[in-house]
Formats: C-alpha cells, sequence, structure tokens
C-alpha cells in the first residue's frame, strides 16, 4: 500500500465538469490500491474574483482580512471536489489547512510552513477515507490566525503534507505534460524532461521555469520527496523530480544538460561613477537590502584609472525597480555616486545541468552558440550547474533557440498546451 | 460604555456598495462610545450560487462536506466588510464561527448551539478591536467539526453571542423596519410595533410571521436577551422585542394584542374512519413522529355512534406531506382505518397578545369578525396568549383583514420594504 499526495491547481479545477474529471482520476488512484492525500487550490478565476471584491471595497486592505478572504477559495474547492468524490461511491473527508495541521509563521499573504502536524489527516486514511485538503493556507503558531502561503503555495503544501505524511511520492498536476527542456512557446522543439534531480530543479525554478514553484522544490529537496509534475488532462508520464544520484557518478545515459530556463521579468540598475574606495558597494548594497530588494546579479567593472570611479550593475525583481532607485537615490551624495540608470529591457538565460560539474566544455559550448547567433552578453554568473547570462530582451528568445540546438535538447515538436498554473 | 452585538443579513450586504454602507453603520455605533461585535449572513445570492456548484458536482452532497462548501459564504462576507471598516480607519478583526467559539451539536446542516465561549472575542474587544463575526456556523463539540445551524442560523449566533458576552442589545438589520401587526403585503394598513414580549414574539415566529425565526427567539428569551428589529436602510427606531413586565400586570397603555401571523406553509392530513377504540390514536402519532414530522394542530372528531369510528385532522409542514402520508399508509391495516385525505389548500391565521390572559372578550371578538366576513373555520388551537385558526387557504387574506380591523390595529399605511432576510 502506497501513500499518494496529489495536488491540483486552480485550471484542472476551473468548473464543475473539471472537478469531476478530477474527482475520476483521485478515485482511479485510489482504486490502484493507494492511500490518496489530495491537495487543492481554488477554482479557476476564483481568487481573482476575491480580489476584484477586496479592492471594490477597501484599495489597501489588512493582510489579515485578505487571507480570510482568499482562504474562502480553496475552502470551496475542496468542499466540491469532496462531494464528487462521495458521488462516485467513496468515503471523503475535507480538510482546510489549519485543520491539516499546516502550522506557520504570522507573516499574512506570504506565511512560511514552520511545521506540519498531520494527525486528522493520518487519522482519516487510516479510517480508509480519501483526505482533500485545501492548499495554499494554514494557521499561525501561537496566535491562531489564518494565512496564506503566497505564490506557489498550494504545491508547497503539497510537498509539506508528502513530507510530513511520508508519502511514496507528491504528484502535482498541472496543465502541462511535465518540465520541458525550455518554454515551448519559445522553443518549439523543447522535449519534456523524464527525470531531473532536485539540484536542477531548483536552478530551473529560480531561473525562471514557472512550473514548479522555488519554494516547493526547496522543501521536496530538502525532505527528499520525489515529485511527479504531470498534466492532469492525460495519462502520459510527466516528469520526476528525484533526489541525485548519491554516489555523484555520472550515469553514462545522464543528459550532460537538464534544461535551458528563461526569465523575462528582471530589470537592471547601474550606478554610475562610483568612487572605487571600500565601502561603496557595501553602502549600495545595504541600502538596497534595507528596501527589501532582493538582487540578483551583480557584476562590477573594472575601475577606470584616470578617473578613480567605476560602474557598478545589478539585476533585481522589476516589480521593486521603482523601490530601489528610489532608496538608491536618496544615498546620492553620501555614497557619492553620479547618477543610476534603469533598464527593463533585459532578459536572462540560465543553462542548468547537474553534469556540467565534470564536463569542462560546457562553458565553451553555451559562448560558442551565442556568439554564432550574434547574441552580445551584457553579464554572466555562474553556479556550479548553472551559467546564466543576461542579453537584451529581444535577443532573449533566438539565444534560447540557439543553446537549445547547441546542445542536442530539440526534439520532433510535440503539442502541448501551456499555460498559467494557479497558485 | 455599552457593548452593542449588531447583524446584518445578505440582503444588507448585497455588493460593495452595500458593504461599505453597513461599514459605514457599524462605525457611527462605535463612534457613538459602543463596543461593537458584528454578525455578518454571506453576502446576498453568495448561498444560492454555491448551492447550484454543490447541485452540478453532486445531487446528494455529503452534509459535513456541504457545510465545508456553505461556510465559505460568510467566511468572504465578514472579511470583506472587516475591510470596509478598516478603510474607514478603525481597527477591527473578523473570527468565524469557530474563532468565536460558537460551539454546536454534530447535525451538520441543522445544528443546535449548546456552548458559546467567545474569549477571543472578549479579548478583540477589550483591545478595542470592532469585531466581525461569521453567522450560521460554529464547531461540533469533540469532533471539531464545522456545522451549519440552518434556518435563522445567523440571528441565532447573534442573540446567543449577544447573551454569552453579556451585551447590552441585539440589534437584527434587515430590510423592514420592524415587526408589523401583520405581513404589510397581506394588510396594507399593518402598523410598526414599537415593543413586544418574547413570549409574544415567540408565538408570532412559530405562527408564521418571518422576520425573526423561532430559534432566534427562543434564545433571547432564554437568556432575557433585548433584540432591536430595524432597517439597515433607514435610521429610524425598529421594534424592541423584551422581557414581559415581570409583575405580569397590564400596562394601562400596553395592547391587548400584538399582532395577527399567517402561515401558507401547511398542509392538513385527514384520518379517515379510525376505530375509536383506546390507541389508535396514539399509533397513528408515533408513526408520524418516526418519520421525523412535526404536527401542529390536531382536532379529533366526535364518534359517529352507529359505526364505532372516528376522523383524525393534523396540521404539518407541506414540506412533510408526502412522507407522512407515505409513513401512514404502510400502517392502514394494523391501525385499520378507511382512508387518507391530504389538503394543501388550507392557511392559518394567528391572533398573538399578552393581554388576552386577562381579557375574556377577545375571543368573541375573534370569532365574530370571522363570521362577519364569511369566513370558514376548520380548525381551532389556542395557547393563553394565542389563538389560532385553520381556513381555506383562499379566504386566508380576507380574513387577516377582518381580525386586523377588529382589534383596531390598522394605521395609516406606511411605505416599508418588505422582502427575504437571508440566512
Amino acid at each position: 500500500m502506497s501513500l499518494v499526495v496529489q495536488k491540483y491547481g486552480g485550471s484542472s479545477l476551473a468548473d464543475a465538469e473539471s472537478i469531476k474529471r478530477v474527482a475520476h482520476r483521485i478515485v482511479e488512484t485510489k482504486k490502484a490500491g493507494n492511500d490518496v492525500c489530495v491537495v487543492v487550490s481554488a477554482m479557476g478565476d476564483t481568487t481573482d474574483e476575491l480580489l476584484d471584491l477586496a479592492e471594490q471595497v477597501s484599495p489597501v486592505p489588512p493582510p489579515r482580512e485578505m487571507d480570510m478572504l482568499l482562504t474562502a477559495g480553496e475552502r470551496m474547492s475542496m468542499a466540491l471536489v469532496a462531494m464528487a468524490i462521495a458521488d462516485l461511491g467513496h468515503s471523503v473527508r475535507s480538510f482546510t489547512g489549519s485543520q491539516a495541521g499546516v502550522i506557520t509563521d504570522a507573516a499574512h499573504g506570504k506565511a512560511k510552513i514552520i511545521d506540519v502536524t498531520p494527525g486528522r489527516i493520518t487519522s482519516a486514511l487510516g479510517d480508509r477515507h480519501i483526505v482533500i485538503v485545501a492548499g495554499f493556507q494554514g494557521v499561525s503558531q501561537g496566535t491562531k490566525e489564518i494565512t496564506t502561503l503566497g505564490r506557489g503555495g498550494s504545491d508547497t503544501t503539497a510537498v509539506a503534507l508528502a513530507a510530513a505524511l511520508e508519502a511514496d511520492v507528491c504528484e502535482i498536476y498541472t496543465d502541462v505534460d511535465g518540465i520541458f527542456t525550455a518554454d515551448p512557446r519559445v522553443v518549439p522543439s523543447a522535449r519534456k524532461i523524464s527525470s531531473i534531480s532536485h539540484d536542477e530543479m531548483l536552478e530551473m525554478a529560480a531561473s525562471g521555469a514557472k512550473i514548479l514553484h522555488l519554494r516547493c522544490v526547496e522543501y521536496a529537496r530538502r525532505f527528499n520527496m520525489p515529485i511527479h509534475v504531470r498534466s492532469s488532462f492525460s495519462s502520459k508520464e510527466g516528469t520526476w523530480v528525484v533526489t541525485a544520484d548519491p554516489e555523484g557518478t555520472q550515469d553514462m545515459e545522464e543528459p550532460i544538460i537538464a534544461g535551458v530556463a528563461h526569465d523575462r521579468s528582471e530589470a537592471k540598475i547601474t550606478v554610475v561613477g562610483v568612487p572605487d574606495e571600500p565601502g561603496r558597494a557595501g553602502q549600495i548594497f545595504t541600502t538596497v537590502a534595507k528596501a527589501q530588494v532582493n538582487i540578483d546579479m551583480i557584476v562590477q567593472n573594472v575601475s577606470e584609472a584616470d578617473t578613480g570611479r567605476t560602474d557598478i550593475s545589478f539585476t533585481l525583481p522589476m516589480s521593486d525597480g521603482q523601490r530601489a532607485v528610489e532608496a538608491l537615490m536618496g544615498t546620492k551624495d553620501e555614497v557619492g555616486f553620479a547618477s543610476i540608470q534603469y533598464d527593463d529591457q533585459i532578459g536572462k538565460l540560465s543553462l542548468v545541468g547537474a553534469g556540467m560539474r565534470t564536463n569542462p566544455g560546457v562553458s565553451a559550448t553555451f559562448f560558442s552558440a551565442l556568439a554564432g547567433a550574434g547574441i552580445n552578453i551584457e553579464m554572466i554568473s555562474t553556479s556550479e550547474i548553472r551559467i546564466s547570462v543576461v542579453t537584451r530582451i529581444d535577443q532573449l528568445d533566438e539565444a534560447l533557440r540557439a543553446v537549445h540546438t547547441a546542445f542536442d535538447l530539440d526534439t520532433e515538436g510535440e503539442a502541448v498546451v501551456y499555460g498559467g498554473t494557479g497558485r
């Protein structure tokens, strides 16, 4: 007897028909001899409708009340999924995040899971019930306030519950067939990855791949929980996200490269004419950090010998751009820089693969491919299993295809549906 | 400093604009120097929409999951009302029924409140917050399942909370100006009652008056909680439902009659040709009780001397009619009756007033008025402060107007909006 945790996103729960389809799928898993615990997001547009109502009532609603409001969405979908399963003749119990024992900190709207105490779930599974749990939500430790987990919250709920229940697998159902070697909307020849390591998936998610949220992958990696990302619209195998080979040895058939991710959501700030003295960069990055801005890549140019000044560039989420620029301008005299340049016409491309650890030729192939396609590289950063570059945004798609081809990732195109994955 | 509990129904919370209007009203009450705890129903059509979704998913959904689903309605309205209040610059906290300490039995869909432990409410009021509570819902003792209270549930929540918090008054806001001496849609000259006793209100509610639900009045009577029924669309005084004069003496200015209620929702069953032997009536009513049918009025005809048989008639909710008839037909041979007659073309009229205890002329005036209007009376029942009669349904309106006039209850008509009061 296996224990399977499944997660269905809002696009798989758009209406009554979709809910019945999902219920059939859940019942099939149960009939195959598994215990089943299912995490659901809110139905299709519910969250947007609730946000719209909130906006009509108050332009800046209290985060505590916003969480109260939004958690109604999963409450509805979990009850409806449970009803559809009961209608198929199977016993079922739904639980809110709080009832499921998802304990979080008190940061409304972006709470972090700090513990999972799934006593009621374990008990319901022990009584042979199918269990449905509201994703995206929890209850704060001590204060017992209702919280939401923010973006990617339902995926994280699923992985956290799977870990706490010691499930055999966490299946994340979405509207695509799995993780692809690149975004098929940009690289039509991208192919589905059958297996990828937690480490690689983490780099892919951090580099802009949108199917799995970073937090969920981090959680799975920490608890060694295998994730199976697959489509709720087909029964095809999807992509397995699994622990890397513990020996660290490269399997002969293991691909060197997992895939190519991209990100169009970043901007670049260049602080021009910074005095080349110790402590100036520190001042700049302290200012940015205090403004709650997360910096991604950093480049400090070589100092110009005749002026004793240098330029410092960094990338950051476009949504934080204005805040960062304002914070920096407030320190212009103190730091003594000349000006700020803000550039939101950049794209980031990342090549991810555990095999690059032991394959010294990867960088050469990567940069040759970009050079061959005439792509101008503005910034570079690397990790052990990733190389990222920043390009002009209008060169990004071409860069993606060139790199994808250079690493032999292309396949015959396959039909995929690609869209948002809910929360 | 007074503590005011207010309750707003779904028709007062139809959309964002209504919610803002209600928020203003709540804030005014707070500004007037009161602590305020507000119970809300689900917005306008929310409950119907959720019921519709449930029906699309399953024709007979499990009651537990139905309660999970429906409680999302109050969760949304309470969060939105709280946001609107915060937007007016007042601190506010919303609480679900469970968080508010509304402890019920485990009867999903029709749970009864068995305790209220409002520790979080008291604490929030102590911190000067306005408190919003989801009506209609609670949590079951021991099993901690989410329950709903059934019809009139939000009113009952409000009165129960008011009693537990030892509030000074429980204000029930609706879309009419208060309780009227008769339904103004039927008797245009009905006038608003300024004050009515719990006992009288209980008889009115039990006799078909729809503004306050029976359970809510029972609760208020038991805990001596004054209720002020008033319109959320005006600032006029409504109707006070208060404890009767403890001395039991009739105030000179106290009206003898509180009002006239009517009910079109009952049917009449006549069991024809019952052997006039001890135990036959007992068999009949045991059968009906086992079918979970609540009987209202009963008439046993005088036995016909030549046959040794009699007829027994009783009234019951029309919605229970089929079940009662089927149950009775199953005992036809055992009881030995001849046949069953089912009649849903009846109406019930009830005259209610504490003054009839000490005014022997009331019955005479009542029956004279009905006779004068040519109304045929089919059944009669009385309590200390009520006389009820059953008539043909097409004579009910005329009967109401005749009785209303005979007891000098008529006034110059006043404009009222009359509609549903939510749940």
